[in-house]
């Protein structure tokens, strides 16, 4: 792994493509491993510290398993309020003290540019693991990783993201990293939740062909994987207007097997109601599993960063 | 231990006789190496998850240093609050999730029934560290380690249960889990707080022979082993019948003089002033040895449970 | 280590000169063994309980740190509303309660003498993390052993003592600590928050020469050491009197190009904005190495209390 240099995992598009097979490649070697329930030792006597500034259970012990199962430390912040930035500490400082402690950091911040900011402040590899409305890269590349693993490629997918595509930092930041493959999308929204044109417009500019629509059972006829997320009543002036709109949006059986044959439904979680519960069984609900890569995905990043892969 | 097949411990009642002997032997072997100074890898590689939806750091406590004194690691949320149950996810959804990070889950939830329907949610094996009003398995098991430990035998024992047996789930599984040997009962309450009329008539059908009494001293005086629950003010429709009778449930220094010679005091803690203090010097005051044991019986259960036994 | 004795760490003038240096040292072997990336295993199979009934994100993960890099494990309580106390249980019993799970105890809790009181109650060792406005000698040994780094001995330096020095823990445990060397003090601080004259009269009696001034320039002219803490508006009953002076005690760049050549600036953080940030730059601006030494001087600490050493 000789040409890995990005010190920090900040946001999903810093990556080049190489980087990114890179990663999903030894993520792949570490999921082996450990179904092969061999130990591993990559980490050893290194620590990471978490440091949640608004807590995030799944994203914390996804960081914190994968750490363990490499063979290193943790030591845990899971709240802001025991922080010292209670007592008016800058993050600056923060992260200059934690340094002192941790091989590696990841920060969860509710403000964006926290994460950079941290990265700033030290020599010791950052990983962003969400920062306010900005990025969440490692939620994006295990995206990835479960796409590849469910479907076998990238290339030539069609891939619909349905739900709230105006405010989902997760649809954003995997559509910007879907643009480096020949995939082409369908963005199923309400008209008041439409993808932003900035983000339509650059992948316009890449060659990636778009279609919309407003409708779920249209929108998945074609498509080879569904990226469901949840449609918040809070985004709405009018609630009336969610109360209309929110059960076309809730992907049924039904809706699956009307659906291409074989589509892979995925969803960030936690979801509510927005995929029902007997969509379970289906074979290609990928959800659970997606979770379940987090632990490799960011394995190989830990590892990476750290010089240890 | 082949003969080991429950994938998760949910209730006291869930085992037979035979399982009981093999966790508490097994218990007997690691609390004999932790002695030792051995150090154990048998849980090595392998990562616990301790799920707490209400607070409880004695049990927490207990588990986590189960698992590392086995060699395996460990990721914890102590608060529900920090999980995503407080965004509307289910615990189906929740225990879905961390299975694809841990090998055991622990889980703590203040709803009855919330073990067993997050061991239905998964094929990991789920321990029940307290749900609600219902069940606390292990608890009830350490208990009976420290009642073998103590007095060298569980048949022919006489066990008296003494203050609030109507509400003490603790004292309710501990009845249950004695009935399967040969002993007979005190159980010693106020009458508002007596034990229930149905674990007194399942005692019955099996043929245990129960006294009660409304008197502390009058109740230990053929007892071999005294298990002590306090008495709470919020219990009573009318506080001055609890100011009433507070004083006579208290277990003093001379009440344990004046009771059977050799009887073993256990309490499962915390405590606020059912036990005088100077009770603590007493040899056979075993609440916090009791408390101890909940390590040794804990490594048993999770190398049991994860088939590393 | 043969010669060792102290089962806890419970006040910083509790130890000999020879101790200290024994600390010390075993701090600076251990340094360099992290810095030549060597993994120890001083307390394998031993396990750390950090019981924190006030947060203190800083020294509990220094803790942390300090037991995962000797080897060891770690199980942790981070705020005291998760704890049996809420329950009314005693600190006697909380410490008889983990001393049957963990081998080491690191207590931080807001009543002065808590850790005295956790030390009578176990035989296990018992670290004082914080008592209130009590003790915290790990703090001031790790000042030390940032004092001896920095600048090559103790014996002979000139230490400026700033800010807060009536009602700073901090300063008045360093001070009493440093009055074991040939030390001399220059205690800067405005007329309402001067060194308490019981300090004074301590150092007096020992032969220590103290000058004292309100005047952070003219403190240190003369200074090898300037440690900095923090006023709060809070100590003054008049917050005009506050406005008038804080921006004398800010240390600015321009004040440190002034002071002696070489000064070293320490502070036991989290500042807020005591130091000017352009003063980080500075060679000999130590605060962040000064945390960072946290983790040496515990895990010392740890190994010598667990006999591991």
């Amino acid at each position: 792994m000789s040409k890995w240099t990005a010190k920090d995992v900040l946001r999903a598009d810093q990556f080049t493509k190489e980087e990114i097979a890179t990663i999903l490649e030894l993520a792949g070697e570490y999921e082996r491993a450990l179904s092969d329930g061999r130990t591993l030792d990559v980490m050893k006597g290194l620590v990471l510290s978490t440091l949640f500034f608004e807590p995030s259970t799944r994203t914390r012990l996804s960081f914190e398993t994968a750490m363990l199962r490499l063979g290193g430390g943790v030591v845990s912040v899971s709240e802001a309020k025991s922080t010292s930035a209670s007592k008016g500490e800058s993050l600056h400082d923060t992260i200059r003290t934690v340094e002192g402690y941790a091989d590696v950091i990841v920060l969860r911040h509710p403000q964006i540019g926290a994460a950079d900011e941290a990265a700033r402040a030290t020599d010791k590899p950052v990983l962003n693991a969400g920062d306010g409305a900005g990025q969440h890269p490692t939620q994006s590349l295990l995206d990835l990783y479960t796409i590849t693993k469910e479907t076998g490629r990238i290339d030539t997918l069609t891939v619909a993201l349905a739900g709230d595509l105006k405010n989902g930092r997760t649809v954003h930041s995997l559509a910007l990293l879907l643009a480096n493959y020949e995939v082409q999308f369908v963005f199923i929204a309400p008209p008041a939740l439409r993808m932003p044109d900035a983000i339509c417009n650059e992948l316009d500019q890449r060659g990636v062909r778009i279609q919309q629509t407003d409708d779920l059972a249209t929108g998945i006829e074609q498509a080879d994987v569904l990226y469901m997320t949840r449609i918040q009543r809070e985004r709405f002036d009018d609630p009336s207007a969610y109360d209309r709109l929110k059960d076309s949006y809730v992907l049924t059986r039904d809706l699956v097997e009307s659906a291409k044959d074989g589509i892979v439904v995925m969803h960030p979680l936690p979801r509510v109601n927005e995929i029902a519960t007997d969509v379970d069984d289906y074979g290609k609900a990928a959800y659970f599993r997606q979770a379940a890569n987090g632990v490799p995905v960011r394995m190989a990043l830990l590892a990476l960063v750290s010089g240890r892969a």
